[in-house]
């Protein structure tokens, strides 16, 4: 069987019009032609033929307003279960496994505690094939393929060889994980740094859409940054750029959970304020080094209804992250810096003094036009983001898929 | 008359011809072809038509070697007198004047003592416009046209609006220049940061050219830094990347000449190394704010040769130089960082403790395979650069005038 040649700008429409059904959710034909530039006619082919497909499908017009005029319009969607994407986010001692469908919702999400700190790299792999196996056999009745999976790990990794290089959550370094994987799925594995998941799903939100160079800084147990230059992830040479929880805040300074000294992350991340809090305030039971969400919250609350001790710590965290920002600025000078993560939580009790850290840091010429926000973690924007990338990174080969059933 | 239509193959491989012959000097036919790989007949019929147009000329064959075969290959070579472009390099109270002409060569070179310090915007102007038409007047015969200007700058400038942003010489701020010299003098004027004039210069030259994601690190009396990202300079989001000389070592530390306390600056460049020299040494007389060349290098001598203080000077400004490029290993994970510039001259007695600050401050995974390499500065690397930057520039155009007075 031949596989059907390809016109490229047809192609090329066809892409971005599953994306843009994709970013908007259902959509009118005469908006997709506008959203892509592309002209009606066009429009009424490609939809036409991805309806055939199986890949998109029409919803009846809604009723008409008492106000509108003319007869409603009939809209356009991606059918979910055209395809369907499998995502796991590695954290320490955590995993957590999400199904994504074809218009990139959440159908299925799952949590293992397990010893991360203490596998190897092949029972960290058995153990992926199984958690995966398990749920291709249970979850994904009503989907036509799977289109593939998406590793989001907490530190260095190459995305391009498909190995993890450093991780906090890991004890072995330099292990190649995505080709196993590929060849037991028989489907396109990415392995993705979980801030630039983030990254990627927060830059195709329109309201960053004109922030075009963009930081996402996370805080959490650890701290993560995604750099995003002209929209695209930026990951140096080896794919160890942008490691800004490992950036110095001062020399000799308080021990990171790297084993180095000073870090940003040995001050603002969430181990580093609990430790510091522990020192000196009477805490709810727990583990210390790895504070839960319950914890973090409890001694958030201390610092935002003014116990002086945690009133300092989340302000000497702020300050820390400050000077790790002024450096990013003077480094990278983007558009915008978002700060968001589960740490965002205390971001209040810092925000005074990491503004007052980069005002100390830096003249106002190389602060120039940057803003910094935040944004709240009301949910997991890890895993929203990996299953975007990954339906992006395997649309066209969903479409050639759809096409060769078709023609088969 | 119109103007001539230009094929985009034909042109672009005209271009890439004109730039190997720059880059490489006298060139045989056949190596143009290979360098650029493009057939032996394109490169007969576009090295004719350079020729035609004066572009280029022919060097008589050298006479044969005693072990050569066959006949001796004619070389081709830019015809020097084709266009020149003049770069201006504005320094704290210098600045200094090169014509450079069209194979890259600088022909002329002056300097200027001015005070940088005190002027307006207009004076600058002023200062520039007669310094460039006097040039114009005297160092321009033989020269078929002026084919641009341009201004290397020290500080945060924007190259796309040519407006000078900040600059450590200058006390004015966000001053446009490029277009009121751009009128006078009817050709294309450049603004550059002069440390992307110098990483421009290196990534030309074959022993870089596997670095694509280049930093280099300019010492002297401030500190610059260029980033090259895949080998193009990044200045991001207005020019005000890559501002490594203000990024922090210490907070609360060092007086910059920023006006801000603490930056690698204020440890590592010329007048802060000679600054806390004269705390504890009897070092020549002359200017202890803006030392010369002369005052550096007898500090350096000695720091070289044992001196106890002038060891320990230079040590910290190294350990400084050393945390500041582990922030850049762990924020561009580059493929190489060149230590240069005046500065390097107390490379030696820095390195030992840069190093020490760069191992003790990350992870090894995070310093990864960087490797960090000083370069001499035994030429001046910014006029090189920028006339380099001018002449590619402008190559399209020149290509044109001369097509034009060729048809005329």
């Amino acid at each position: 069987m031949a596989l059907p040649s390809i016109d490229t700008g047809r192609h090329e429409n066809t892409l971005a019009v599953i994306r843009s059904l994709r970013d908007h959710g259902p959509v009118a034909r005469i908006d997709l032609g506008a959203l892509n530039g592309i002209s009606s006619a066009t429009v009424t082919s490609i939809t036409a033929e991805l309806l055939q497909q199986g890949l998109i499908a029409e919803r009846p017009p809604e009723l008409p307003r008492p106000t509108g005029r003319g007869r409603p319009k009939t809209l356009i969607q991606l059918a979910p279960g055209a395809a369907c994407v499998i995502c796991v986010k590695l954290s320490i001692n955590e995993i957590q496994l999400v199904v994504g469908d074809f218009a990139g919702q959440i159908t299925h999400s799952e949590h293992h505690i397990v010893h991360t700190l203490t596998m190897s790299a092949a029972n960290l792999v058995t153990l992926l094939e199984e958690k995966i196996s398990a749920i291709c056999g249970r979850q994904l009745e009503g989907f036509q393929r799977l289109a593939g999976i998406c590793l989001a790990v907490q530190g260095v990794v190459s995305s391009q060889s498909g190995t993890i290089t450093w991780s906090p959550a890991l004890s072995f370094r330099n292990a190649p994980i995505s080709a196993q994987l590929a060849e037991r799925f028989h489907c396109t594995v990415l392995l993705e740094n979980d801030a630039n998941c983030i990254a990627s799903l927060l830059a195709s939100q329109p309201e960053y859409a004109h922030a075009t160079n963009l930081v996402v800084i996370m805080l959490g147990y650890g701290i993560g940054m995604s750099v995003l230059i002209n929209g695209v992830p930026f990951v140096g040479a080896n794919g160890s750029a942008a490691e800004f929880g490992h950036s110095k805040y001062l020399p000799n300074g308080a021990l990171c959970a790297c084993g180095r000294r000073g870090c940003i992350e040995a001050y603002a991340s969430d181990y580093a304020l609990y430790r510091e809090a522990t020192q000196h305030l009477a805490l709810p039971a727990g583990d210390s080094a790895h504070p839960s969400e319950q914890q973090m919250q409890a001694l958030t609350q201390l610092a935002l209804t003014g116990n002086p001790e945690a009133s300092r710590i989340y302000a000497e965290a702020g300050q820390a992250l400050g000077y790790g920002i002024a450096n990013v600025l003077a480094l990278f000078n983007p558009d915008l810096v978002i700060i968001t993560g589960s740490g965002v939580r205390g971001f209040e009790a810092m925000q005074t003094s990491m503004h007052a850290a980069i005002d100390d840091a830096l003249v106002t010429e190389l602060i120039g036009a940057t803003r910094i926000e935040s944004c709240a973690w009301d949910r997991d924007m890890t895993c929203m983001g990996a299953i975007a990338m990954t339906l992006d990174a395997t649309d066209a080969q969903t479409l050639l898929d759809s096409q060769t059933v078709r023609e088969a």
